[in-house]
């Protein structure tokens, strides 16, 4: 069947499907340079407004997963017997380090967690940022690497060179063509990179609020349960959790600021949301890797997750004896009255970590690993006059301004408690 | 004020306006480059999809008349008098080669006509495409040239060149992103040529039917409309007919046939509706230039629109001496059976002329001058089993067989004649 790519954006333009043949040819297309990219961004944001039924968007990840190669560790042994894989993949908060104890916490219990993460965008970090503000860390390690390190440490978190190059190449499109919040290109840019990544199992954690991409609970349980079935039928075990993300994970922001809070949390102690999350998320996957009899809560209490952290971070080069970096200049804002510590906003406070330099603006610019944010005092808490609300750092203080404005947009000092919310809103299964 | 290209493309996903500053911003930073293609494309269908209100169409229109040169022809003199200028533009039909009897029939009564045209995409012809079948014509015409011309002759076609160089690109853009068929981005595109063109005034011709980018009747009048009161704003008295374009205009159609019929009808011949449509716009120029007491009809029997013809070709470096070229292979379409010649799809010819080789698909291309199909029944007229319908000419053979499907899907042998149609739908000002 031949196919132009005018016809193509005119179908979709025109609120018509797009046949299984006329998405693989497109995406195809694209990542072999025959098609243009001024056409993909015409043609995405079509599908932005006029969206993609569950068949489409089911062969536009299937078709970005063939794009690349799709890894497979069903083989992997460890003392004779199969070694169980699962991964994990958050749809993006502030705060959000759990990658960090989590992976550590599962690979403690006898999993392996194979994980291609991605750089931070905006207002969201990235996995690979974060660890990169540890000395010598790397993401770029071979396949045969991540086989090895799943046998010998039970974790490897690498970028996802070339599994599912389609979605990379589309991603960085749609970041510069205002075509990200869509639902069917979400669902098959995370899915396509999650299945062409070969964990036996996945959980997901979709967030909700007003950090997160999806800031109505309805629109994420229709991600979270789209991208479940995605899952199912490219034969990935996959669960979902929606959690909240009006609020920011923990008491730091940042890229170093948050490895330490992680370490915090890996020795036993550190933000109880963290370590909340931390634990949920590692019954779901323990429990989808076939694996019962271990309390995820008791390794980060007895140090086998941190033995598994350290293990995973000198396996890619990383020293956690060199300190990790600060930013050079800081400044701490205080209460200007006594009271009750409200709401503190995630999207305030992920926009002024990115205006401190913690976040890039546009695919390969260079992140501050020092820069970031420490809250010293959480929502309900009480504040007395003059006391420390948060600290700011940066090696660039012309950006203080900036982020102060993001920032004394999202809270405010008030009488009473910000209403409680459950970290955790709901369970998604296929 | 500061912009980002996200943000903006952002603004019109959501369905929302557009600022002045904005708009202004966007067309020049897609000028000058510093706006990709792909974030400009992602943006026109986003504005194809929410659509532009008339002002962010005026003001899209103005940002385009700025990013060139606007001339001026107020200061043209003959023999001492101003000499008025007035041009046509018509949104683009199959056989519509009326501009060449029409800027003839102008000069012949004492106005002048500058008209920077453009060249054919898809099934729609181009006035250049088709006077460059005449040996050694050129559309490359310097300002000063275009001025001598106006003065001598009273008409110069030249190409747009630096004209509203922002649609040039614009333009090119659509084509190969489905963007080409919404009415604020034809509307701003049209009047930013005319506009920085310099005319003293515009007739349009505004298509509607098969044959045309707008199919049905109050799309075409909504955009009449604005285009009309885009006129206005801009200084540029402007006034529209709205005409059919279900049938082909005349029994030829392709670039050097058109020529030829053009030439039968200054010599006081050709096809009824070609000579009524002449005549009609005709009259209308000529009002908005002031001149009356000219009967447009009599210069094509008296030789004097033939006379500013051939000037107007040899001024630009034609050669009529030279016979015009035909296309080397030839078939003829027979009527399968006896009866009255029902309705010719408009269409189904433009595409058949294309699938020939007369059209490009993309900008750039090379069209065959020689390409093209003479309708030798008209709807209406009595057939006989055997007698030919249609001709079709192409250098290339192997196009005729997809030339023929798209011709007869566009036409039937009936009982009866087709329904009547006025070709004069109605008159729209400001």
């Amino acid at each position: 069947m031949s196919f132009d790519a005018p016809t193509v954006i005119r179908t979709k333009r025109d609120g018509r499907r797009l046949s299984d043949e006329a998405i693989d040819w497109v995406i195809d297309g694209y990542t072999h340079g025959r098609i243009a990219a001024e056409q993909m961004s015409a043609l995405l944001m079509a599908v932005f407004l006029r969206g993609m039924d569950y068949g489409e968007t089911a062969r536009w990840t299937a078709a970005m997963v063939a794009s690349g190669e799709r890894l497979d560790f069903t083989a992997l042994r460890r003392g004779g017997n199969p070694l169980p894989t699962v991964d994990k993949h958050s749809t993006g908060g502030v705060g959000d380090k759990i990658t960090l104890p989590l992976v550590s916490v599962v690979a403690a219990c006898g999993a392996a967690v194979p994980q291609a993460s991605g750089r931070g965008l905006g207002h969201t970090g990235g996995t690979l940022d974060k660890l990169e503000s540890i000395a010598g860390f790397s993401g770029v390690v071979s396949n045969d690497q991540v086989r090895q390190q799943l046998h010998d440490v039970g974790a490897a978190i690498f970028a996802a060179g070339q599994l599912a190059p389609a979605d990379a190449k589309l991603y960085a499109l749609r970041d510069i063509t205002g075509t990200v919040e869509s639902l069917p290109l979400i669902a098959s840019s995370v899915m396509s990179k999650k299945i062409a990544e070969g964990a036996g199992a996945l959980v997901l954690d979709v967030k909700v609020g007003s950090g997160a991409f999806m800031q109505s609970e309805p629109l994420a349980r229709e991600l979270a349960e789209t991208m479940v079935a995605l899952g199912a039928e490219h034969g990935l075990p996959t669960c979902a959790l929606l959690t909240d993300m009006n609020r920011p994970l923990g008491a730091a922001v940042g890229n170093a600021l948050e490895v330490a809070e992680a370490l915090e949390v890996l020795a036993g102690g550190g933000p109880a949301d963290v370590v909340e999350l931390t634990v949920c998320l590692a019954r779901e996957m323990l429990a989808l890797a076939g694996i019962d009899g271990c309390d995820p809560a008791q390794t980060l209490q007895d140090g086998t997750a941190m033995d598994r952290f350290r293990a995973l971070i000198a396996a890619q080069g990383g020293d956690l004896a060199i300190p990790l970096p600060v930013g050079k200049y800081s400044e701490t804002v205080t209460a200007a009255r006594s009271g009750t510590m409200g709401d503190i906003d995630a999207m305030a406070v992920g926009l002024a970590v990115w205006r401190l330099g913690a976040g890039r603006s546009r695919p390969g610019e260079v992140v501050q690993s020092g820069a970031g944010l420490q809250i010293h005092r959480q929502p309900g808490s009480p504040v007395a006059a003059g006391e420390p609300l948060f600290t700011l750092y940066t090696d660039t203080p012309e950006r203080f301004e900036q982020a102060m404005a993001e920032l004394n947009a999202g809270f405010t000092i008030g009488h009473s408690p910000p209403t409680r919310r459950s970290l955790v809103i709901d369970r998604i299964t296929s």
